[in-house]
């Protein structure tokens, strides 16, 4: 089944808002079985919206139109349809009844007259209820086409969508074929070598056209999507499968999770697991590790707390490392990150202790050049034995101070991640 | 002078990624007077992209097209454009011998001849070099309308953008009139507040249609846009200049700061003006409070460190907070935020001393329900003379576990930056 997206709103155009309601429409639709075969942005303008409309029922068996559906002037996707569809707009007394009753409940009678435009509907058209807010959407047929008319909020849009679109969707896609994906996420590793790695497989693929695999590089990490259509969703889970055996065997200990999964609630399920605790002691990330570290609910069974050492002094004075060290060798090395991490696993009695210091620039420091980071941890000698429970790692890291500290975070992360599972450190 | 985005990827259509290139370029755009009047996204598929092509052009004066440019097979933007053109692909020989010795270069030779491709041009089109990565765009004429192509990687698109497009699409618009907008950044005030404060100057405004103020929400803070549109950008200027004294009339001090500011930025300059520093003491935000201090460069001036003290005995131990107190009350208390305060203030020696301390969830802690969090700031008697150097706010936070985090940093720092300006804290 094709569909189209069709996005109203001089906000989009302008920039002001990025178009986040169709990626999540596309991912939405993508794992029903319908295919997006085209999305378009357009301004508030009754007939540049009717004509977008025209062209897209011409092409797709579903139209999806977000915003455009609030109470003001430049609300127009109402206005649009019912010329779309030579249909005039009736007010619904039951919506109008239930808009007026919502604005007293709220104590603002006096909004409801303003807004009753929220209660038309072009003639023919089914109100779909909005319980997470006031505009309410609509279904109408155009010909062989249906139309879909979202609210341009996003937490509406999805409500609406969950609750009244999606099941209907799929229930007229179910004819044709289902497109399952299943996300394989890495780290530590560039997309290029994944692809490398990865070369033979795809190639193999490629000849069939079934499952494919796509890559996408964020924030230091690639995620491998493996996407196959079948008749039914069991029949593209076990291609998914097979697919999944042959790409975890390519790639090895950088693939951390599946999914929803994220570095963040891989490293606390196996702290967990490990039954064991861990400190920080924070330097250039100035904050962001504990952050990672505390991001999933459930964390205080595993993070103790930490130490931001951002000036040099509070190194010695607040974690011990020795300030002849200190002095000798300037704050940004391997052995002022391990007594950091020995520093901060003592303050905490935690299992653990893992540190950061290094340079995030805009300006070099000490003679060390931006982008030079180390990151340690150290445990108690008897966990982690490949590692005598400790490591230590130099980083020379590329990008702008967020990159920077973002990958120092993501490093140090993965390191924890290593040495709880039993995998060997890079390099 | 109107122009259309054409965004080209299968990876937009099935939300893998977020249209922010479209975003991006259209406030670009904007700001030098150029009308997008609509955004398409189409997959990558040649017939596809040559036919939303031809309608683009038919239709606007420019066409920028995002993506589509690299060295797969399914990168046919170049294929599409020279069948619209209905001119040929020629290799070009400078472009094939920059590959190459780019290739060379990082070593690997290898990869070079799969990836040519990115040496074609259309016949008529100009390439434009790309300074941040390898794929060069391109400029080609088609009748009157001029087709402007980019990668898809953001970082590249803007790249080639900014060096390349901007400039002169500038100067084609400049006998036409110029959009500029300002930014006025608030935090502490919800948008509908803002939206009510701004009734008066907003109406009055609609009967003109110029300049314009928009809304928009985000995180926990509420931005005003005013839009003007003039014959020349000093002519702009002066027309957002009168309404922005208006406007900041009206909001007061809830105003923090202008377009790029932030209110990393603007505490860390009150900091740095007022030549005091700070430390943190954090509990439920993990470290994120220590991270929004050092986001920007030069922060190492201001801010002397943080112990995240989530364990509650590290509130004792590190922090010096009475266990009686802790026992007494729990950690999620006013009193306890005053001494975390007092306690990371002492510990690193500086001018003030803030800390967290709440319920980020899901679950209730002590009683207390999610979203109960306080906030304090400790410095000398002497600064912050309207408060006696002191003050403790509580919050009673919505949302889920990252938006309580988020909120919590963002009070913390509107509450430092009030200290630091001399106004009074809300409530």
């Amino acid at each position: 089944m094709r569909a189209e997206i069709v996005a109203v709103g001089t906000e989009l155009l302008l920039g002001d808002v990025v178009n986040g309601n169709a990626a999540w429409l596309g991912h939405e639709l993508a794992a029903i079985g319908v295919d997006v075969e085209q999305t378009t942005v357009v301004g508030d303008n009754v007939e540049r919206i009717a004509g977008i409309l025209a062209h897209a029922s011409a092409r797709s068996e579903v139209v999806i139109v977000t915003g455009g559906l609030g109470p003001t002037q430049d609300d127009l996707t109402r206005e649009a349809i019912a010329r779309l569809t030579g249909a005039p707009l009736d007010r619904d007394p039951g919506l109008q009844a239930a808009l007026i009753a919502r604005y007293e409940a709220a104590g603002r009678p006096d909004f409801a007259r303003n807004n009753l435009r929220m209660a038309d509907l072009p003639r023919g058209a089914v109100a779909l209820p909005n319980s997470a807010g006031t505009a309410p959407g609509l279904r109408v047929a155009h010909g062989d086409v249906v139309i879909y008319a979202l609210p341009g909020v996003p937490a509406e849009m999805r409500e609406i969508f969950t609750e009244w679109v999606r099941e209907e969707l799929a229930g007229r896609a179910g004819r044709g074929s289902v497109l399952l994906s299943r996300q394989l996420h890495t780290v530590g590793i560039w997309e290029s070598e994944v692809a490398q790695r990865l070369a033979d497989i795809d190639a193999e693929l490629d000849t069939v056209g079934n499952p494919t695999l796509a890559y996408l590089a964020s924030q230091g990490q690639t995620l491998v999507r493996i996407t196959a259509k079948a008749a039914s969703p069991d029949d593209a889970r076990a291609l998914i499968d097979a697919v999944d055996v042959r790409v975890r065997a390519a790639l090895g200990d950088v693939v951390y999770g599946v999914d929803d999964e994220t570095l963040e609630s891989v490293v606390q399920s196996a702290l967990l697991r490990a039954g064991v605790t861990v400190a920080t002691a924070e330097s250039l990330t100035g904050g962001l590790l504990g952050a990672a570290l505390t991001t999933i609910s459930g964390s205080s069974a595993t993070y103790r707390g930490g130490v931001v050492a951002y000036a040099t002094d509070a190194k010695a004075s607040l974690l011990g490392v020795p300030s002849r060290l200190l002095a000798e060798r300037g704050p940004v090395d391997a052995d002022v990150a391990l007594a950091m991490a020995t520093g901060c696993r003592d303050a905490f009695g935690a299992t653990y202790g893992i540190a950061t210091t290094g340079v995030a620039g805009p300006t070099e420091q000490d003679g060390k050049p931006v982008g030079t980071v180390f990151v340690a941890i150290v445990g108690p000698d008897d966990v982690g034995q490949a590692h005598g429970g400790r490591v230590v790692r130099e980083l020379l890291l590329r990008g702008n101070r967020q990159r920077i500290r973002q990958a120092s975070v993501t490093t140090a992360l993965d390191m924890l991640r290593r040495l709880l599972g039993g995998f060997d450190q890079p390099k």
